[in-house]
């Protein structure tokens, strides 16, 4: 007979969620990174690239909502445990540079935490908002943006080891 | 000569960003929806639906964190109006049944207001964190999820009228 | 065949949770009374009158607790619609006053609003936050201490009519 | 003369609120268990008792407000210290498994933490919040429900040692 | 004998605290506008206004946090109703501008709303804010830096009529 | 050829905003003082020292508002870390202690943490939200009080060094 225990460890044998008891394990260094992209039209990537020069820094306060984002991550994800983040950044670059004619932004986030769980979950939600941000500044001129391809890029530290996509 | 007013009006005619005057808008019944999805491994999805029926309810938790979100769009998003929204509602389907060969869970979510200004924000963000908290109750089974195709499907209400994505 | 409909309006017809729409529903004068108690030793409670007069003011900052956590109701609570409170009262009485015999602090909270949901909801979590806050400010001295008894005492405005506890 | 320094730690010698230097507490493994139970009409708990296992899930939901409000107790306890909790747990019972003859629902909550103060708090809100939302989502069909015997059923770890309910 | 009803009108009649009632005050058009500085050293000014051309822009982000703030007054001060504000706009200049001699940056920031009270508290903390926020950003290089000045200098809308300070 | 890194630590080589890197930075025990006051009218004045004693707590509830707004810090100072603080206490003296014929009250709040970074953010906002909330409670009779003067006294503990002022 197999056993009744969940592989999803955010549930007890009786599948209840519940936030998972990390006091055992030690506290480590822990590093993680996101990324993921917004498509847009043409003409709303030249606006933002000439905003950032000079005249509505679009870019700037999306980086300043990721990295608010990521510290209220435990508020947002239910069994998320809260974590002191030692290390939040977040860069842009043109989409086109990861994957080959896409038109848009490409945000990755960093994070990092001395302490006993992954910060994966920060750097994800640090990429969402950041991207929700740049969605939210540029809708008046095109609203069919769409955010796609967020996901881990790498994730160091735990007894899981790293992990590196591919 | 061109005029140096910006078409992005979260920013004024000096390129500083503002949350914009909205005093003078009629509050009008405002409907948005939103919809994004999550690829993952089969046996991932299949742990999911299967969790639905009798242990560990994913979803279940995925929708209350979703619904949780949209009330606090505004805090996320830095140049958000704070809305009070007068439903909120966030359905889970197979992948499959919106792009063929997709594995994993389609989100979409329907927020609603009366008020000055629309609430695609809100419904996005409804679905990144309903995404994001699928990716958090998985994690330990399927580090390679990806959050993708997140964009706003329909839009009713306001003066700039209706908007249904292609 | 009996219906499928739950009667609890917070599940739709596929019995999935949802903030429930109020779109429709007239903005109307709502007023809505909790109250509840701490039970104690009398020697906690001679601590917290005498306190109230001249050093430690227990019950002047368990009220600041409770008003505020009014406005904090529809975070708390998931599915709670977001409201623009107009007033939020905090009354306390020794509890001997409302049962005879009882031993500690009646706490009653009044909470109004102009909107289409009533606020039971904020009246019981600024009571259940205010009765918190004085179990926090005496358990040094008292770790006994129940909250008990805390429910709705009257509602008023909205379609389903004034209900006064019996 | 007696002293006048108050038995109630949350108050200096002067009779001011602060928050208690806990610098030179060592951190400990600490772990609290709070209960208490909602009553209400038979009516009612056979609703929820269906609904948990085939459509609206009332207890569910309030498991993953109780959690969440965990994480929240020093946002809303105007002198609790912010603690980085280890682990929350939230399980539901019939009351009458507690109290005989009593009809409703029996909640308890598990904290636990690494740090220099106890986490009673955490798992008395908890408990208040799951107890509220069971309220919330039920009271369409039963306003009278009360909540009550809210207390500390068990602590331990730290200076002052267990503490076990009689 | 005097009336000992206070003129604090956030005390009710027995001096406890209270969330006034603004029920049956109308919704009418409210404009605050606040201002503060932030005085430094020469060579700190100039950091910041050579950052905000090219590299580190704090009076962006500044402008950003004051934003947010704005949005968060209810949660941060005790007595104050939340009011779903309709512009919040945030302006930075030289302080020398307003005082002859002063050194460093004077924030000024407007606030509207359609509701029952005004919103000066509101601006007061976006000031308050986008100066701190200034304060944490160049506190490596100047730790005296001082925020003075801080005030209302006009409001408008209500039954108080307006307010320009001298 | 100079150097193109900014002395302004939350920038990058690019310019860019960041959260820093704290992780390599060992946990010692911070201790900061900031202080500043709120100038008003000598009526003014008067009703919040008779308050004190009586009826109407402007300053209890002020220190309340100080101590919570110190653990929300890192939520309004965008780039600031979040930190599990040890202790806040909030003084309030007659502002002619600090300054000769000033009339008002100065308020000081001391913050101590066991962390990787200082606590004088903490300080600084803890005085702003108190003197903040003077100025709410107080509105109704003065709406010229001034905030001023806000700056940080002592800062003791981490590599930088003790800092007093002059």
């Amino acid at each position: 007979m197999t056993s009744s225990i969940s592989p999803l460890t955010h549930f007890d044998a009786q599948g209840q969620a519940h936030m998972v008891d990390v006091a055992a394990k030690p506290a480590t260094h822990r590093i993680a990174v996101a990324g993921g992209r917004i498509q847009m039209l043409p003409e709303t990537l030249a606006l933002i690239e000439s905003g950032s020069a000079k005249k509505g820094d679009v870019l700037g306060i999306a980086r300043i909502a990721g990295i608010q984002a990521a510290k209220k991550t435990s508020e947002l994800i239910p069994l998320c445990h809260p974590l002191p983040l030692t290390r939040v950044a977040i860069d842009f670059e043109a989409a086109s540079a990861h994957v080959a004619g896409a038109i848009g932004i490409f945000c990755s986030a960093t994070v990092e935490t001395v302490g006993p769980t992954g910060v994966e979950m920060e750097a994800l939600t640090a990429v969402q908002v950041a991207l929700l941000t740049i969605y939210d500044m540029c809708k008046a001129v095109d609203r069919g943006m769409t955010i796609t391809d967020v996901r881990v890029l790498e994730k160091h530290g735990g007894k899981s080891g790293s992990f590196v996509a591919r």
